[in-house]
């Protein structure tokens, strides 16, 4: 038996560009003879598809859309994701489903029964769990049929909720010679490898093999990486999708080698990760060009460095805004950088704007003082600058924020923060170095004075970043155990060897930012705990 | 038996002062001689405490407190909600309970048993089920407890959900004398008629006076109107509590006499809720001045008045910001107000910085015709010179966009959406017309000129927003029927006799501006569907 892992990267709601995805993979699949095509997790409206599914239309038009699949699934078994409406049972009026088709008819569906309801995921708010396990006889196999989190559990792999069934055990007495899984799990740094695990579990306790079918591609904040996976019965890996874009995998089971995952290098993961969400985000929306300000620092450098290879560098565009407190150095850095990049760059001084605002006032101000008023002037117009020209022009802002900054509120609403996507939201300045010295791995693609100067806003005379936050190290450590793995304070303090003190302050300044992330630019995730969706604190409160 | 209904406002995650509250409530129920003390759902930590659950220290500290307010409960029974561990069954680890102390001793809990997750309710992603249905003795009379959506299943008003189990029906055996019901209903547009019907339905299926304690107050986006509501075994109203303020309700179980809710006017209610949105907004996160731009239109004026009321005019700064588009009526319509409220004002023409950057520009614009660009840099300077003004004088700066502009996008981003509250983004333009007259109603506080001018952003030369727009009266009826009702567009077509193809244009552009909401100050929720956390759909789609 030949399997077919059809690595699809669907658009939210385009049912009609869904399907076709899966008609084409039908086609691609009976020429490479496989018996069964196995798709990802809610195929026909991508995933998550959050509110739409409230719309009867929306489910309609998948039924519709898969009796085309069934009319053109002669003569091979095709198994595809939908939600589909739970008439007759339960509390919710939906499920997640899999249609199973042989050989042009519809045979059933199996209902995912695991729902994670915690972090970005909210499966409880729109479905009801599946109660059923069976399999699925075709071709002299019996096929066992799982959805993404059903298999999770049984490797304890989940945080969060400890699920009262395993659905890997209740399969056990069905005695499956196949598992398949269809799966929208998104990507975090280094996780791929743990995918392998979670199913080299399931075949052992089954003693069968296990094919899991991811989608890929990013929508909005979530980006889901690909790299399917096959695993024999021992739990050997067998077979794996490509990372970060479409893939068709085909498994003979009779005929498998032992393969082994391509030694990705960590950086160039998660450079890949940011690269795609950049990419799908302009491409799904139907734009082609970004621009940002570059400021001869390094988060900008990065960014750029990112949506040249996501867009191409001739869609690009970098804004040099340089005011009477840009070192002359950032300058010549910024535009360094565009000349190695190949990308457009134009330069415009915020000197005069900046001069007319402090006038105009003045009689306001009353002789108060200069203090993060001027600094956040400075900020605004460059936002400003960069909207107009997204404006005239038809680009894109991309805010150009990391994750350190924007847990602790370093930066300027509507300033800094302005844009259509934060590209770097979720990587912690630590890892913005890291990410860049990979980029100049080979050659100085970043300019070594961006890299190796003390970070600063430059907005005013000789400011530095140290000069109001701790070393960069140990706010990315507190950040990593408060926000990442949510530890308390206290165990922060002592896994780390950080003052207490230094801690309560950095945890304290977090929380009192939540109203700046509120409006925020959308975050791509890369880790388990993005600032974003998937982690909601109360704007108003008094607890930290 | 005398039943002491505390409708309290606690301030999310603030445990000992809503503890102290709590004690305070002891008190002064063991004055008034009450058996029985009934607070709100979740009393300890406020409603909704969101992933602030997830800190261990956060639950310990309501179980430390719980045990203050046993030490204090002598001679008494207190039922207070707090969350709690669950440590022994189902798939999650917190309960969302009540704890039933009775002199001085805890005798146990009661669980919610069901679990709102829709709209802007998450609980799923919390708390496990509570499974058990008892009656408590106390002083000969047996009380049932349950919290919140408990009861609403019976009454057959939820939406979105069909729980399995009904809390109502499995309490009938148990035959309780009197039933109490812990709540954290929030507020949306004539809502509290029917919290009546709900308890009167629970109070004839069990035979017995039912009791229920709203929280009051607002969280965020989120507003807690209180009246919280006593009817006996007929369901007839034998009590009520204030509508938006603390109160304190004492019924006497063996003394009852019928009441009637206070004939609110629907305009005095939904103002009432917007004053208490902004109101608790500002004294929940310590802040006391606000700022707006005034710009003469109905909007900021209907703003100014909320926030004079809210926090007392002296408290106010209305920044009028005339360009060279502004009429001079606007500019008369804007101080006019400003004296009829006694707010302070302050006048700052835009048309200098306006001209300045279109200097700087004019080189990257290189002779392009005047568009959207342009419009945004007015708004963007304006929303700039609030913010200059915020940061130097600590006003917090209030956002005046409407329901109507903001399901549009009729708005400019960093520009008039600057602000941290949205007062009225979820007041449909036509309901801003109603209560300005309301407002109105026996003096003129509110210009005649700025109700009755047609709207416009004053951004061109003789523009007016019916340039862009259908007539609001349109535009609100497809907002009503699509955000709010959920309607599809056939439906929303015929039901309000509006041509398809208008319904067809206002809902695609609903949704792609989805962009712009993303970024957009939180909203005061005011309907049964708000922009913002109780809406969530995709950035990134293709379905509209």
């Amino acid at each position: 038996m030949k399997i077919h892992i059809a690595q699809l990267n669907p658009i939210i709601g385009d049912i009609p560009g869904n399907t076709q995805k899966v008609l084409d993979a039908i086609a691609r699949g009976k020429e490479e003879g496989a018996d069964v095509i196995l798709c990802p997790e809610l195929t026909l409206c991508g995933y998550p598809p959050e509110d739409l599914v409230y719309h009867l239309s929306f489910i309609d038009a998948q039924e519709n859309a898969l009796q085309q699949i069934i009319n053109e699934a002669r003569d091979i078994m095709v198994v595809v994701g939908l939600v589909r409406r739970n008439l007759y049972h339960g509390e919710k009026h939906l499920l997640n489903s899999a249609a199973i088709i042989q050989d042009g008819s519809i045979v059933g569906f199996y209902d995912k029964q695991l729902l994670p309801t915690y972090d970005v995921f909210d499966e409880r708010r729109y479905f009801e769990p599946g109660t059923s396990n069976r399999v699925w006889p075709y071709r002299g196999k019996n096929i066992g049929i799982v959805i993404c989190e059903d298999i999770w559990q049984h490797a304890g792999y989940i945080e969060f909720t400890r699920y009262k069934r395993d659905p890997i055990i209740e399969l056990v007495p069905h005695k499956p010679d196949v598992l398949l899984n269809l799966s929208a799990s998104p990507y975090q740094f280094q996780k791929p490898d743990v995918r392998v695990k979670v199913c080299a579990k399931a075949a052992r306790t089954l003693g069968c093999p296990v094919a899991l079918c991811c989608q890929v591609g990013a929508n909005g904040q979530l980006i889901f990486d690909g790299a399917s996976i096959a695993v024999d019965k021992e739990g050997e890996l067998i077979g794996y999708g490509k990372g970060f874009e479409e893939d068709h995998i085909f498994i003979d089971l009779e005929n498998t080698h032992a393969a082994s995952l391509e030694n990705y290098d960590s950086m160039h993961e998660l450079y890949s990760a940011l690269v795609l969400g950049v990419k799908d985000y302009f491409h799904k929306c139907g734009f082609s060009r970004a621009c940002l300000g570059l400021s001869g620092g390094i988060d900008s450098a990065l960014v750029a460095c990112i949506a040249a290879d996501a867009l191409g560098p001739t869609n690009v565009l970098g804004l040099i805004m340089p005011s009477e407190y840009s070192s002359e150095h950032s300058v010549v850095d910024a535009k360094a950088l565009g000349m190695s990049l190949g990308i457009l760059v134009e330069e415009v001084s915020i000197t005069e704007p900046f001069h007319a605002y402090l006038d105009l006032l003045q009689p306001l101000f009353q002789g108060a003082e200069p203090d993060i008023t001027e600094e956040n002037l400075q900020a605004r117009i460059r936002g400003m600058l960069l909207m107009a020209i997204s404006n005239k022009k038809g680009y894109i802002a991309l805010s150009t924020g990391n994750k350190s900054e924007i847990a602790l509120g370093y930066s300027t609403l509507y300033g800094d923060m302005c844009g259509g996507l934060g590209v770097i939201g979720d990587v912690k300045k630590t890892m913005v170095y890291d990410l860049c010295r990979w980029i100049n791995r080979e050659e100085e693609i970043i300019p070594h004075s961006t890299i190796d100067k003390p970070p600063s806003a430059e907005l005013r005379p000789g400011q530095i970043d140290l000069d109001s936050l701790p070393e960069y190290g140990i706010v990315d450590k507190v950040l990593e155990g408060y926000v990442e793995d949510n530890l308390s304070r206290n165990e922060i303090s002592v896994k780390y060897n950080i003052p207490l003190e230094i801690v309560i302050d950095l945890v304290q300044r977090i929380h009192r930012n939540e109203y700046k992330r509120r409006q925020a630019a959308p975050i791509l995730r890369v880790t388990k705990k993005s600032f974003g969706v998937g982690r909601r604190y109360p704007l108003v409160q008094n607890w930290v």
